[in-house]
């Protein structure tokens, strides 16, 4: 199996040597059209649409016993990102955390609502990648406005359970809309960590029976590739951590239990992640040993050849020499004498080497 | 010794793409009918039974002074398990935890009842591998709900002894019970880090006497079947850690010395962990220096062979060549002098190799 | 790519083998003229000039509602610095450490005023190298002072915009500019990482693709410069938390917000720093594997040539021996026959070579 | 050097697979006679006599104003303790830890006493082990019980102090006495370290002089050796912590200085057991360059004698064909040239190996 | 470069199989005569003087408002420290550690005064060694008792100040008295830190460019020297963070800002110390892979060397063989043909080891 590590760089924040706090897109995902997908739902009925960007100022709470989700696909259209931190009254330095992509998972509340970063994970099986996806949640009472860089939907099984009214969600708030969108993502975490996995059990595989060359550049790239989702989780278990013990009365207090399991979910991922990077450390060390290993085999067939040959090319050098006299040539047996010594000689350095353990 | 690590892997937890909170057996044992084992006793007498999973409704506590412990064994029936937690009021997500044998050990406490997982883990002397088992058990005044995943049973000597009387557990309430239970678990953490260590011990024979081929593989499978362990036991010495501090009346006083030895047996068990971690982690760097060691030996010898034939059989290659006019060819004793010459050249080389130690 | 190393030294303080409190710069940037540019403003109007340091006693508010802002290009003029300790009060550790370019970040504050030392990073493209350096920023109300060791401007931005009446600088009172100066340089380091970061690709290319004999060096000088990137970042952090959390009230409320998101981006920095060093350290691994691996394969070359044709050689040996009676020497086709046994001798060795993969 | 390591297993819990809280000794080190000895003394008068374990009963406070200290010599006497539990109104888990050797040092006390376990640890010279005896200590209001496995006397000095009323001890109450024993026991610790260190630094000669073959097994020992003293050491240090800060009031104001300086010792302890292993793993390292490096010198001088002698036997091989037609065989001084030109190879092929510094 | 590590072992406390308390000098440098050195100041005169320790009784404070400072220089006369333990009442283990050597850093405070010891490091250029030197200070109100292991005198800039009333001192009391002699000592730090990063520096211009053998040796010991320095530094950062934050009243406010900036020093120095770790860890990685490398290339050239003339012998043997009947003996060029073959078969090695870019 041949590795392509393509990862994103760990960050790369857009250079604002301009000022802070402005709003700036700093990913490569841009949509063709910004695209909002508004889905308002009670305990009794659910509904939605689909509207343009273009369409400024719908972004309302359309009623306070209803929830509506309002998910925002596409980044590119800041000015759409600054009405609504105009229509919210969201601190410039949240905005800003929407849009830059190199954010850190984070956590910030005020009396008004929350906010939450993200990044999903995406293992491409195909292309052996690890994709990441920045997605960014703010929550006030009644109302969630999600942000996702594409317009491909992170968040469809919850969507489907809303509309078919399946499990929990129409009976909750907008807290357990929350906690519903993140759990969509984290259930994926498990889903990229059980390809991951596998990915190292065939590295694995590969070295012990290997098969090909690249197996020292692969666990490299899948060590570069940990660093990276290390990267996307510790903050987010830190993040999750602060909002399971937010005092913020949005949140309902049914909803604690929820989160918590969200962030003991973290803390197992986390768990994982450094037992991968322990295991990949210990590949690494059997890799290494292989090779020695294997050195060692190949300079024992050299040293067993060499050492046995060389004499016995020796002896028959001296037999090829052309001194007028040497008395041993004109024996009778000459040859056959030699012959035998030479077995003799061979057959000691084999013994020796048996004894060696070499053969 | 040929070690073949199956641990299970470190987790893989179900896909949920569905809901939250749902209630799916994870693990692979399904047994053949779930049973329930039901053991009720005070101090003066003490009674068991077992009745099919289909007799629900039946696990309710029988009265007030009497211990009652429902033992369930295999998990594969959702429907009783459910049925227990409408019983019991039990939050749904901890129902998920009880049939979610990817679940890491954890502490759960409400006003009505405590609720712990921990793992089982057995050292299979035979196949060489350590195996885990989910087992969680729920407690409220009076009454012990454990689940297995097998019916094998994990609590023998537990229920040997309220049954013989053997013991305090009679005199105890169910908080000793649940205690019990724990501790015939670490108990047994203890026998398989035991074997784990004479395996590490073996192994570690092995190195120094170089038996078989295998060694690097077996140090890598003993560091991941380790790192699985630790995986186990470090949140399980946080879950007694906070059993042990618990203000749940359930609990009662006496009860306490009790909790906080097991919680202290955790972090021993720990400190060994880290330990015969440690060791291999030496054993490894001894492995590879007993490789690159037997490498150098190696390379003496053929160093040696090589440098003292390589000259001698170019001194014979010259006296083998077909000049018209070769001086020393037609010396009375040319061949007897080159031959002297021979020799004292190789006696210096073994005199130079004595004296770097090489020989 | 070569890379030099040039980061200065970690730490050279001053021996000041004579009295604590003196006032040393312990720089090597010695500007020729140590110059003050003076910059006041309110949200109506801006102005600025500059004037030598020699014109003392002018570093003073101007007025309570307008911000004045001295910026000193220039640490050498000690008589300056005395001066404006005098005029402030400032304590005669706190002025050493203005001028001591060895001070690690660090942030002190009494009633009167607030003070920070941080180093700004550059990497020089051309040269490859992070360059450091010094400087400190003396806040109180209405007036802030900052030392840079040289007259290029780290500030420039700043004033531009303050000049310019963009982003909400003028608005805002003394605390935001302290905040948009810290923030100026710490915007360079994402550049600095950024371009750090390509270095290190680069060179993982180098180590996959072997073009050259420095990589070794390279890494090592990589990850020097890391650990003096660390040491400078590490004290940072901690400063600009002491600093978001400040009690004092020349911070306003307003304000707060910044400081934070400033003290969030230093520990993105330094999870980046680290993430740098894992990926460095493996990177160090990878390479070491590199270089065993193709020894292994210098040596597989070496040991089947000579194990092919050693033997060969030594038959060749026999048949050039002078006895007087070798009967093989006088079949009619013997020397084809000998070529016949040499040739099934080869292919025999190259078949084992291949069947251990070794060809 | 030749290190045995004969560290007894880290831990070897009794499988109590019975029940929890029963007292049975899990050491090897059974005494042929159980033996007490029993010291009581005041400011002036001291009296010791010894009795048998089986005169039960007897070991009861004698007086108000006089410390009784009763030492046991060997533990197998589980009725003694079993007697001894009843007398004082012992926890049953505390007399189980009195008894097992595996226990790791700790703290316990409640109102009415203390109790404390720790491992005296002692270098054999003679057979370079370091071999672990457990010791218990039972502290009340003038008492003090102190178990040994052995009958040879951990705390001979102490004794003798106060038989021969040298020192403080005389003036002091029992819990002087405690910090007494304990001291004695922790001074042997720092003999063992020194010897330790001596070991250390003797290998650290035999690597840099190369003496034998068994330095990768000594260093890999030390370091088993090293884990096993830091599970004794480690959790010492916070029992030590913990009895510094009780508020048991059987401890007096002016003991505290003495019991916090045995903390303290313990802290140092610790730090040259860190440093210990640092240096391991640093000599493990400069072992493993050393063979390398060895490595190196053995594949110079192999490469520079073929490198040599090789091409040169080419030239005599060529020399030695016998071809009709040969013009350079019929030269006048075809073989003087012949020689001439291979001095020369083999000279510039010097002089290219002094140039790369081989040579 | 060559290194001689003579660090003084990392303890070796006296074995004071003794007494608790006991005063015993355990270093080496016993002086010739112990002399106390007064010095007796305030800030408009400054008196000094010597006398022999024999004069007991001496060593009292002279005056209310006048700070005394007795410096003792020799540790081996206990019975001068018992009499100074007599006069102040400092308690007999303070007494024990201001004589113990290898006492690690240490503040003690109790009412009546402060007591706190260090460690003197001092590098010899010369010798290549770091020497330690212990030294402990005792302070109540208006009066400094300083304890030196030699008569060189470590706080001669100090004693230059006071008599030469330049710099604070004069003006202030006993407590900044005892931060000018900890300042004075802590800046020689900086020295001894500074020419060792230069020896540093040196090993590895010594690792790039390959002088000498005994590099390996000397990472080692500069590894073990840093080991030692971190074993001095750690506790006294600790030891410091306590100075600076007593509550005693012999400090007065004013010089806390000094001790807090000494504690700012120790952390900077820890700092290092930690960086100089790093690097020497990192120096020790590159050796190893520089020896690899090197390795290498020697393996090339035997390899190249060994691959061109191996096969190229095989054919000059062929035709040194002895056959009655080998056609191309009879060629007519056949010499010239099999030079031709030859080295066509050299040139094709050539090109193809100039591919692999061997060559």
């Amino acid at each position: 199996m041949k590795l392509k590590s393509k990862v994103t760089a760990p960050f790369k924040r857009k250079s604002h040597a301009t000022i802070p706090g402005s709003i700036i897109y700093t990913g490569n995902n841009t949509v063709e059209k910004v695209s909002v997908h508004h889905l308002k739902y009670d305990e009794f009925k659910a509904e939605d649409r689909v509207f343009d960007s273009n369409e400024k100022g719908t972004l309302l709470p359309s009623d306070e016993d209803i929830v509506d989700w309002y998910d925002v696909r596409g980044m590119q259209d800041t000015n759409l990102i600054e009405a609504i931190g105009k229509t919210y009254g969201i601190h410039p330095l949240i905005l800003e955390s929407i849009v830059d992509v190199n954010q850190r998972p984070r956590f910030d509340e005020n009396e008004k609502g929350i906010f939450i970063t993200i990044r999903a994970l995406h293992f491409d099986k195909e292309k052996q990648e690890i994709s990441k996806e920045h997605v960014a949640i703010y929550l006030i009472k009644g109302l969630v406005i999600s942000f996702q860089e594409t317009s491909s939907d992170l968040f469809e099984s919850v969507r489907d359970r809303i509309l078919s009214s399946k499990g929990r969600v129409r009976q909750r708030g907008s807290d357990y809309l929350v906690y519903a969108l993140l759990d969509a993502i984290i259930d994926n975490y498990y889903i990229t960590l059980d390809s991951f996995e596998s990915v190292i059990e065939q590295v694995e595989d590969d070295v012990m029976e290997d098969h090909h060359e690249d197996i020292k550049g692969d666990i490299h790239n899948l060590k570069k590739e940990l660093i990276v989702v290390r990267k996307s989780i510790a903050p987010l278990r830190e993040a999750l951590s602060r909002f399971s013990k937010t005092e913020n009365t949005i949140v309902y207090e049914s909803t604690f239990d929820y989160l918590r399991s969200l962030y003991e979910n973290t803390v197992q991922i986390m768990d994982s992640v450094e037992s991968y990077r322990d295991m990949l450390n210990s590949l690494q060390d059997l890799f290494m040993t292989e090779v020695s290993y294997k050195m060692n085999k190949v300079m024992q067939v050299l040293t067993i050849v060499s050492t046995i040959f060389i004499p016995l090319t020796f002896v028959a050098g001296i037999y090829g020499m052309n001194f007028d006299h040497i008395p041993e040539l004109h024996f009778k047996n000459g040859y056959f004498i030699a012959w035998g010594f030479m077995i003799v000689v061979a057959l000691l350095l084999v013994y020796y080497f048996k004894r060696r353990k070499w053969l």
